[in-house]
């Protein structure tokens, strides 16, 4: 693939150019939301954690009663497709899956014929000789809009209901910040827009629990799978926004980001430091194990 | 307009066979529910309530930063467009606006070019000499999803973001319920999962309040100052389901049902009656003067 070929994307079995590929008005992934997905990436032409991925992907499609009929192969080998076609080894992939079009209205029914999306867009190399795809360090600030409680949707169903995070994002405009701190409706801190947050204090690592409001992070479970292993002690809990505030150092994890240092939270410096920084190496050394050796 | 012939959306200005009404799945309503709406009726040609509808369109937008820069003449055109092109007098009208494509993932970027979607659906006539969309009253169970408060996602905003509905409707597979009854997180009676819950008690109406996260519906404005003007009293307030269930009479309000008794709530009976039948008719009677004469 050259820079000038457009992307291709997959959309319910097909390879299309990026600006060719749609849905009809009437999928429910569309007029409600309705759908589930999962942001990846591929390292060295590999998924990383692809298995995790599907999990969760999974007990999202639980959560919805959405009984899309697919195995977890199935939509691998989309994804590989999906990769191939555009030549692409290190990228980010996000896979959609709707609950397709349906007669009556908001009713969920029992029957679906799903439609699935398969979104690629290049990202540089990972793993030990790879780079970051952030520039900077996070600038975050906390907002007022509160994470939805569990009781509402709950926090672990990875959805196209995006709205609270745009709505946190939105909130940034006019200042300096590029990640918003959400709270739950306590007032405890829960994650970032689009990132699980964690901090360092006194040497011992703390993020919160996913018992809040919170998505279980696959990139938040394998760093606390990195900090345990490397005998880093790891907290999970309620934490108030004053705790972030107090921390040593302080970083973001998501999918894409991987980790990123907070350089200051509500104008207050915090920054990454040795913890943020062995954490990150290590995470590098398990991408380059499993995907580029 | 025969039987026989496709119905025609409105997409981006364009009159499209419903079946080929699409939208890039790079746009931000599809991506995050990232979108505003409004379900309208139209009666004898005419939108029913329409400056209501553009200003709670607006109202919206505004809730979610969406400044797509079209006058509610613009899209009151559309709609007059899309109805004529149908052939359609009486209909289901539904007005989708999106945030678009835009660069970058979450953030929402100022400059919009919105994604402008007319969906119409062919309904029975309205009004005095009209016919009721649902064939019986609805039969409603209390669920356990509950509403979304609106320090997460305002429930004055009608978006995209649906799927805490869905999920309401969804506990109900396996009964002979068609409405869900949500609650608030105290517990309180919101709303159904597409309508405004009211109900009546020795005379006098109750609605639960919109301080609560009840979305202000416009049906639900309008039985309100019927209500009034024939001297039934009103009250909004914080009930409880048992309120609900030992009322005298109890109905739902939306834009296509209109009024529509609840014949029974969690099993025990309720059923309209003459408050209900008398603001019905009164509903028709506006309608009928509004749209048809």
């Amino acid at each position: 693939m050259t820079e000038s070929d457009p992307l291709l994307y997959h959309v319910d079995g097909d390879l299309v150019p990026a600006s060719e590929a749609t849905v009809s008005v009437d999928d429910r992934g569309f007029r409600y939301g309705d759908a589930a997905f999962e942001t990846c990436r591929a390292y060295g032409g590999t998924i990383f954690a692809w298995d995790a991925h599907a999990d969760r992907l999974a007990r999202t499609c639980e959560a919805l009663s959405l009984d899309h009929g697919l195995s977890a192969d199935d939509l691998r080998a989309r994804i590989d497709e999906t990769l191939a076609a555009n030549g692409l080894e290190d990228a980010y992939v996000r896979l959609s899956i709707t609950r397709g079009i349906q007669p009556g209205k908001l009713d969920p029914r029992p029957e679906v014929d799903p439609t699935v999306v398969i979104y690629v867009t290049p990202l540089p190399r990972g793993g030990t000789a790879g780079e970051s795809v952030w520039d900077e360090p996070a600038t975050v600030r906390t907002v007022e809009t509160r994470r939805i409680p569990d009781a509402a949707i709950p926090a672990a169903a990875k959805t196209h209901n995006y709205l609270n995070g745009i709505l946190a994002r939105a909130e940034l405009r006019g200042t300096d910040a590029d990640e918003a701190l959400v709270r739950d409706l306590d007032g405890n801190v829960a994650e970032g827009a689009t990132s699980n947050l964690w901090f360092v204090r006194e040497g011992t690592l703390h993020t919160p629990t996913t018992d809040g409001p919170v998505l279980p992070g696959i990139t938040r479970a394998i760093v606390r799978e990195l900090a345990a292993e490397a005998g880093i002690p790891v907290q999970e809990g309620a934490y108030a926004v004053a705790d972030v505030r107090a921390a040593d150092e302080a970083f973001l994890t998501n999918r894409t980001w991987e980790l990123r240092p907070i350089a200051s939270l509500d104008g207050g410096a915090i920054g990454g430091g040795p913890v943020t920084d062995r954490l990150s190496r290590l995470y590098d050394e398990r991408v380059e194990r499993t995907c580029y050796e």
